[in-house]
């Protein structure tokens, strides 16, 4: 009889989004006729850029002629695409093709990458944090010693370099959920860290294209040394609407100190995604391609600019009635305190029940993130409207 | 610093098929007028249905609409996909749409499924086989007490139950490379193993669009007890032509004995799923919906139907040449006997270079494959009439 994995028993018996789907469809089931504000889940609410749509169809159709018919793409993705990538967001900071690997969704990455390392690594994850980083390390055996960087009031909520050492670092900048996000001399101060502690960095920049401030770095790669000590994750879900579509990729610099034998990570990487990999389907890697150029680039834009104003004008709402609240600038997401030192699920039941509104409550996300709950700006204007009203009577 | 898996320096230096792919690349560049004729990889050669072109295309554009649009699917697929593959597959064999898991290729099923398995396990793979079965047990630490099934003419080609226990068992029918597929007889040998020994059977249905023997199963659940003992890996790649593309599924019966505490195969995949997976484009998944039904299940079949006719005219005209080749007749692969013993590498060159013609050698898939190469009928008529004219003179 075949042996069960045992680090799966480790893992947390609910997966936090499909057990809040599950919350939402009973309300549904109870109260059909509610009218119910979801908040939730970080999927995108607008439909789809024009371009977008037609550049997939333009793509499915040469699919369909035998002059233009293409089968297996390559493994780590076209490149077509690669060079865009290059060509709009990192040719000013030295990264060039052959460090980037297409994939279909950033959380395909970030557990896939650990494939490559050995369970013997230490690996600092930040808590409150994206629960699929510390549930891939339990799946690949790597949880034996986490060290947690508490994103809390006193952080900034988010994480900083600790005091000891460590190999592997997940680090994400907008923050999820805090919706944080890393000025160039924190980020500075992690950059130094792995240098100093021969650490490599998983940097999940998921929400890169929501950070308008200033003094806020897009990618790690804008500090000086990243490229020795880090990989970047990028994704089009939230840049480009993508959440339904799955493209994203990950940028490996071939500057990168840590080496086995001879063999780069690129090349390990490379090698992980030939042999467990077959590549984005054709189309879905021409959409991607429209959003980084042209029309594409100015209707996703326009997109991702109204996410944010929605964030901003649900974060200066909740504090108008009174409420303490987190994020939201350059991220899609509120950090919103309880009132009354009440738990995360217990506000969750609150808002849920008394204004029929989703959120996902911080405990989901890590201990630290207890008495917060997260609020999604993937929403309409309406909704938002229609919440600060709800809220206002509660 | 971060210490690798060690496991990757068992991996081969070189995966076959990238490395097919830069022989050719190189032979292209030295003689750029050479007219190749690919025989190698299993891609597809004919353009995607227009019904798969239609489908998916109005997928996107109901994405572009407000009114229609989806961000996430579910990690395991759209209802939709998994009832129509019930309805017109399954359901004759108990089947249920809650058994059916969609990805984004068998390749990654094969590969991710292990992460559900201690690394203490006994496997059992064929030789020679699908590489990814092995380099995937390699790379998850499986590989410690591997247990080689040879596929040699005195087998048929096809891996037999051995005499000693295992855990795991990797079968792949029709099979790859061979191109032979079990009859019911041979495969019923298997379960009754798999239920003696408390083995888990994985089977790579692959290639079972190309089933036409009348005793020869196109499901390992056509077998009496499989569902106690078997999963089962299929794919829209070879049926509807989808290489390019990505849609596979997975099933996993609710009747499987192994069990994890109370916790079943379904329970513990799901969870995979959800933590590492974010499921397949929609409009990937409504394309695949309509390869199974009317003009769309019409046009593909005519596809299958095709390549089968190639397989057949290929290995006919190698036989009438004097050469001694096997499959072909339930698959789109010929197993192809070298001449005057001479090894897979050194045909394999002779090919290239005097018939401009490319095949895989055997030996890529396993030592039991040395001294034959595959040919794939995943091509066109004017090939296999071109490349029977030039072996003619050969």
């Amino acid at each position: 009889m075949p042996s069960i994995n045992p680090c799966f028993e480790q893992l947390s018996p609910r997966y936090i989004f499909p057990f809040i789907e599950q919350k939402l469809a009973e309300l549904q089931q109870t109260t059909p006729e509610a009218k119910i504000l979801n908040f939730g889940i970080g999927d995108i609410a607008e439909p789809l850029a024009t371009s977008i749509v037609h550049a997939i169809c333009s793509a499915v159709q040469e699919m369909g002629w035998r002059s233009s018919m293409r089968g297996y793409g390559p493994s780590t993705g076209y490149s077509f695409l690669k060079e865009a990538i290059v060509r709009n967001l990192y040719a000013h900071l030295g990264i060039e093709s052959k460090d980037i690997f297409i994939s279909d969704g950033i959380n395909s990455d970030i557990v896939n990458i650990l494939d490559l390392f050995a369970p013997t690594n230490r690996i600092a994850i930040p808590n409150p944090s994206y629960p699929a980083y510390k549930d891939a390390c339990i799946i690949e055996g790597l949880h034996r010693s986490l060290l947690e960087l508490p994103c809390t009031r006193e952080t900034g909520f988010l994480p900083r370099p600790p005091s000891e050492g460590c190999d592997l670092i997940f680090l994400c900048s907008p923050h999820n959920p805090t919706g944080m996000a890393f000025t160039r001399m924190e980020l500075k101060e992690w950059v130094e860290y792995a240098l100093r502690w021969n650490a490599l960095i998983l940097y999940d920049s998921a929400y890169s294209c929501f950070v308008n401030s200033e003094d806020t770095p897009r990618s790690i790669f804008e500090i000086e040394g990243a490229q020795k000590v880090a990989i970047e994750c990028c994704s089009f879900s939230k840049s480009a609407g993508f959440t339904g579509l799955r493209c994203a990729y990950m940028v490996i610099p071939s500057d990168l100190e840590i080496k086995y034998s001879s063999l780069s990570l690129q090349t390990l990487w490379n090698r992980r995604q030939t042999t467990k990999f077959n590549g984005v389907a054709y189309p879905i890697q021409k959409g991607a391609l429209a959003s980084l150029e042209g029309k594409g680039k100015e209707e996703t834009e326009a997109q991702v600019r109204s996410y944010l104003y929605l964030a901003q004008t649900l974060s200066q709402g909740l504090r108008r009635l009174g409420f303490t609240c987190f994020g939201g600038r350059d991220a899609p997401y509120i950090w919103w305190r309880t009132p009354d030192n009440i738990t995360s699920w217990e506000f969750f039941d609150l808002l849920l029940h008394r204004c029929q509104m989703i959120c996902i409550p911080g405990e989901g996300f890590g201990s630290c993130g207890e008495q917060y709950v997260r609020l999604s700006a993937f929403t309409t204007a309406p909704s938002v409207q229609e919440a600060l009203d709800r809220l206002a009577t509660l």
